[in-house]
């Protein structure tokens, strides 16, 4: 007799990005395939630190404590001051990526039942993760006719005092490319200090802004958990390597709740991040994240063009940062369908507005511009509206 | 109002390895330490592996499927072969080494009530996790005076038909060095098979074995979930890596649950491992590994004989395989006391027997030999003793 799979696993949906990833390893090999599907840096990471790497290898050995080096700890409390921070390195918890980061943030403060407020259209891993955690999610929609702003009444309204633990907020968005600003900032804020919630802050790309600036929690740290990761800003989501930042008990959880699944983060990767962020590498680093940005930037601006040419039936809003176009093509009745058929025949991978929590009758699109280059994202552009010309529903 | 932390973290023992391990972190740098704690290797990876590794991490990017890079999953199922497995690519997920491939394992198989047989001692994170998937641990408990041996008619009798999940095996074992005979294995197998347990065989340590082999449970594929990490066997635990290999729907099931977690393992680690594995490397590979265990054993003889020279009051069971002496000194009341008394004014670290499951009065303590060499692993004993004379309960 077999054993039976957990209810938890056999009842949730696989990661529907995931089954993208899967099915793109095998395509990735082949030249004429155009990735505008997942937020993959095509950028490496900086060469200052790529010179270092075979050394800093072989140079890292064993464990060291779940929380991660301390002089890692210490110095990205330091780094944090210029943004306003008051942390220490009891506040700072070094993790396997986001991924990791998120998974135990949920784990560290959702109890089952509780209410957690998400803003969609969301990242794909929330809505699993909150079913995983025995939560209920409670939607606040947004969409291209309010240029993906969050009611902040409506927000009040949601809170069920006593119920709701967290809200999810990201900024810049993925996928809408939304940045907070600084009166919604300290609207759900003022929100979740009067009702005793988390915000749950997904940072992942916080330094890769075009239009306006990443607007910090830093006045909330008492309800506050940042997720940030390296995998966007130093483009290297090959090493899994991030941080959270939040009050010393939230991060003491934190602590204990990876003991049990992490053991301690990569060290390799934690040595590789130390020398990133080493006080003598200051320019190097500005100087690398302003070549991100600005690559990205000229990418964004060739996507908005090359849709406004090819694509005029596509409703879009230009992404103040991330990675990302959230678009809308209208009468398409199933996304999924529409996003399977166009890799198919026409090599083009972008992903499905229902992957975020839109309807799939709603014809939302996430389409990236970090993984191409301005003239494959125009070809990229073309091809998908040729193959919506011909388009059966 | 600050965010409540989540009652099932809240409720949760620290891992009191970890504990040791963050004490260990400051008192590292100190050259007196002599670390008889934790089990991290003190040898480096292959050389022909560090070699290369500036190369491979140069030329690793991006992120991989979920379940790891194919090229891996199928070569790991092709090494497995020799062993006597029949397995592909879709038995194997690749994990981010065996605390990923632990805590997966449980999630994907464990329901809330579920009852988990555990041999005691065991592996310090095993009873935390049981309690984080609201399990029920049913204790097998062994002692010195068995020789660690396991009761099968007792595990027969521990069966709740219906209600036990799963049983967790460790060979070699950590703490005591235990290799399961084929008899073992298979009246385990047998058990498992007849009542729909799943067998969580955490396989860590299986090519470090000294008298005796390890012997795998290839009969008993629909039940296994085998656990193996490159942390022990490559001397890698900085690159946390590893492997988990079952019946192609809990692999399913594990790759799910790791969507949420960890998105993808570390994609230097896997690329490292895949140069490790191949078969042009074999001839090296081999070499590497008798030299682990020939340099382990040469300080495992070095421990015995230094425990029957100066600790003589000490009980203890050579072990077969794994890194660790299980002792019991008599007349202890309180082995974490010992523990933090002897760490604090002999500088010497070992690990207390409770952490393992073991009452805190019975006086048993892990010893490591695989972090110092045996002239310092003498030293070590020697101060044990010294202290030993002097203790006051």
């Amino acid at each position: 007799m077999k054993p039976t799979i957990s209810s938890s696993i056999s009842s949730l949906k696989a990661s529907p990005i995931r089954e993208i990833a899967t099915k793109l390893e095998i395509l990735k090999e082949d030249p004429e395939l155009i990735g505008l599907g997942g937020g993959e840096p095509s950028l490496d990471p900086p060469d200052f630190l790529l010179e270092k790497a075979g050394e800093i290898l072989k140079n890292s050995k064993g464990y060291c404590a779940t929380a991660g080096f301390k002089k890692l700890r210490q110095r990205i409390a330091e780094c944090m001051k210029e943004e306003g921070f008051e942390l220490t390195l009891e506040n700072i918890l070094i993790t396997n990526a986001a991924s990791n980061g998120i998974s135990v943030a949920f784990k560290s403060l959702i109890n089952p039942g509780d209410e957690v407020i998400t803003i969609l259209p969301t990242y794909v891993a929330y809505p699993g993760l909150i079913q995983l955690n025995n939560a209920k999610m409670v939607e606040i929609r947004t969409g291209i006719e309010n240029n993906f702003r969050i009611d902040i009444d409506e927000l009040n309204e949601k809170v069920n005092k006593g119920k709701t633990k967290a809200i999810i907020v990201i900024s810049p968005d993925n996928p809408t490319g939304r940045i907070l600003n600084k009166k919604e900032v300290r609207a759900i804020g003022e929100i979740a200090k009067e009702n005793g919630m988390a915000i749950l802050s997904d940072e992942a790309y916080y330094l890769i802004t075009y239009n306006g600036k990443f607007e910090p929690f830093n006045e909330f740290m008492d309800n506050l958990v940042g997720i940030r990761s390296f995998s966007k800003t130093a483009s290297a989501p090959q090493w899994r390597i991030g941080y959270n930042y939040a009050n010393k008990d939230i991060i003491d959880a934190m602590i204990k709740a990876n003991q049990y699944d992490i053991i301690c983060p990569n060290v390799v990767s934690q040595k590789l991040i130390i020398e990133f962020l080493k006080e003598e590498n200051r320019a190097k680093r500005e100087a690398y994240t302003k070549y991100v940005v600005e690559t990205y930037k000229k990418r964004m601006e060739a996507m908005g063009k090359s849709l406004e040419e090819h694509l005029p039936e596509a409703d879009f809003v230009k992404p103040d940062g991330a990675f990302y176009y959230f678009v809308r093509i209208p009468g398409i009745k199933d996304d999924a369908k529409f996003v399977s058929e166009l890799l198919d025949t026409k090599k083009v991978a972008i992903v499905q507005g229902s992957a975020f929590g839109m309807r799939k009758d709603e014809g939302y699109f996430r389409l990236t511009f970090v993984s191409e280059n301005e003239e494959r994202i125009n070809e990229g552009i073309k091809k998908i509206a040729e193959f919506l010309k011909n388009y059966k529903n």
